[in-house]
């Protein structure tokens, strides 16, 4: 059966994104280092296209969150754009004409829009709610694993559903002071039990299984 | 110079405490099992003066955490009892007749009292602020480190004020949903950097140094 699997870019204080997101910064303040650990890899740099690159202890925490995935879930934040309705000449995400997912992408909207294909990547917007798309990437994914690629609300709706198999936790050591807060409306009824930590330069990476 | 250390358990969303502490119910709701880590431990029970326990990869933690301390610095919380003025048969804390510290406590309150001395520990009640507090525990701690033992409130003022040297998180599978928040009121400005990770069972041991 295959897994469904949460990560995402950490603070210490828990925030996915600093406060005050908005189109021009979409991280928020602050949140742009979240991601500095991952922008250096080689690993990355490669799914991205470009060349050059560090390889360290992160390394193959990242191949392993890629591998055996044959989909992936995230929200209109992470695909850009928004909020509101797709306009007449709809916005085609932060990710260019090259995405890095290289797999089907399944976005989730409020907003019906037809699926946008850039170079491997399909983006298909699921507009009925979060089992939905997680059916349509189990399917897509074929028997490979499904990535929850955030942000930080929909991995928390897909923790409070108990969909979530796995979450990998990328720690870095920044303090964000709000903004968008992972494990928000949850409490101590989540069962999480640590799988592993890697030290890693600029980063720790903390796994839980999840329980249903 | 004797470095300034804190160190606290933390739940996975980043608590220190649940939600509705109460004297019954110090640690709020599900903030007990924050310290399951630890009371498990043979060098915590020794600290305690019982027999038992495991020793573990948290172990050489705990020892270096005490190693070289020379004063503890805690919140009214800690000590317990509160909030408002001490009555005059006043609580001798949580801790019973022979505490764990075996050194000189410092206690944040506003309110005056006399020092306080149980087996080998004296408590001494600072109501003149944490300057004042860190002052008197580098002396008493002479040349040794002073550590400051929480709560969240107690490491976050220290933390604003820039007094903190070093900062070791022992984050925990759980998850508390509000409470007591370690980083409250703080932002980006507060330089992290990472010094080391170490897994453990139940428990991750990320230590930060903090910048000034």
């Amino acid at each position: 059966m295959s897994k469904v699997r949460a990560h995402i870019s950490v603070s210490a204080d828990g925030s996915v994104a600093g406060p005050n997101q908005s189109l021009e910064n979409p991280l928020g303040e602050g949140g742009e280092s979240l991601h500095d650990w991952v922008v250096a890899l080689k690993v990355w740099r490669e799914l991205h296209g470009h060349e050059g690159g560090e390889v360290n202890a992160s390394t193959p925490v990242v191949e392993e969150s890629v591998a055996n995935v044959g989909a992936e879930i995230m929200g209109r934040g992470k695909f850009g754009g928004g909020p509101g309705p797709w306009d007449d000449d709809p916005w085609q995400g932060w990710w260019g004409e090259e995405p890095p997912f290289h797999m089907p992408v399944f976005v989730l909207t409020h907003y019906e829009r037809e699926p946008l294909t850039l170079a491997d990547t399909t983006f298909t917007f699921v507009t009925d709610g979060i089992e939905s798309a997680l059916d349509q990437a189990r399917a897509a994914a074929a028997g490979k694993d499904v990535a929850i690629g955030g942000g930080a609300d929909v991995i928390n709706q897909y923790l409070a559903a108990r969909l979530v198999d796995e979450l990998e936790l990328h720690i870095v050591p920044l303090v964000l002071g709000g903004g968008a807060r992972l494990f928000d409306g949850l409490g101590p009824d989540l069962e999480l039990e640590q799988v592993r930590a890697v030290e890693a330069p600029g980063v720790t990476h903390l796994k839980y299984r999840v329980g249903h």
